[in-house]
């Protein structure tokens, strides 16, 4: 599809377009969730949809856009919730504690346990470099954060980057056990999470 | 190779055959960390070890007989570490800390940081039953260790089961950004792990 193809489609059919967008990458996490990232071909993927397999291509190329999308827009949800850790809260503690329990969230209700955070070396090499810098502004965030609450008094002294390491390993890791509409409530897991997380540097 | 023919054996051979068979489970831990599960042949790993690829199947019939096998000794290396730590340590915080901190010896000495882990699903379905059955142990450890604190004292009320998918996804990540050789001690890694997921618990 071009550009000019795009400029004159009716805003009813750019809206269409873009909830059936939004529906693939849906699917394509619950495949990735259920059969694995390499287990999953598109045509599983359409399959899921209840459409052939060509009305996907109009949207993503390969399996690699598709995973490339479902990093970026993941990601593009942790840049805004960096934006409100900015808004929201004044010490370091406070910040971080907010950010332990959103990236759960989005591990649990936007991801829904999707692998994602696994299946970062399967991206091609250039798309993979796009995802690891954003990747990398949020631990040097949470590092930042760290080495702040120390200075502070508020932490003992960590080492901020084997601390984010291994927050990041703990929440990451949800997508292994966590299934959506089982009997943990995601609210709460992020609380726990945050809970035990920030009292390991106290 | 039957049964007889290895009774026939020398010990000399016996040992050659031992030996060079820790060389293959080497060679693929090291293939798998550098160039992730899915995307190592059996070739990749018989041109590190300079051998033809029939001479590994000597030892290993295809590649899901060798990642079981690389999980089965790392198992059994944790179930070494589970009686050593019932030797060794009176509470359950002393036993908890002694079997995190051999937990991240394992990952950076024996699977030096490969990523085993992560690759339980891409097991056929009878191997992936036996070592979730091994992994199953090993948490409902882990989870009686931190019930036992809890109710001795030792450590705050927390949800045994969520705090321990937050050990265990912080140290099988570990496989994610290790580097053997790298400036990380591998041997003070451990200690922070340990001081770190325990302090959580207090």
């Amino acid at each position: 599809m071009g550009a000019s193809a795009k400029r004159r489609s009716t805003p009813h059919v750019q809206q269409k377009r873009k909830e059936r967008r939004a529906a693939i990458l849906h699917a394509a996490l619950s495949a990735f969730r259920e059969q694995g990232f390499h287990a999953t071909s598109l045509d599983d993927i359409a399959a899921r949809l209840g459409v052939r397999n060509t009305a996907l291509y109009y949207y993503f190329a390969d399996k690699d856009a598709l995973l490339y999308e479902c990093h970026r827009e993941s990601l593009a949800e942790l840049e805004r919730m960096i934006e409100a850790s900015a808004a929201c809260c004044e010490s370091p503690e406070e910040r971080l504690a907010y950010l332990l329990r959103e990236h759960v969230r989005i591990m649990t209700d936007t991801l829904e346990g999707s692998p994602l955070a696994f299946e970062v070396p399967a991206l091609s090499p250039k798309r993979r470099a796009a995802i690891v810098a954003g990747r990398d502004r949020y631990e040097q965030l949470l590092r930042k954060l760290i080495s702040a609450g120390i200075a502070a008094g508020a932490f003992r002294a960590v080492n901020p980057k084997v601390v984010v390491f291994a927050m990041l390993g703990s929440i990451n890791w949800i997508a292994r056990w966590y299934q959506p509409g089982g009997r943990m409530n995601a609210g709460e897991l992020g609380q726990q999470f945050a809970d035990y997380l920030i009292a390991g540097l106290k």
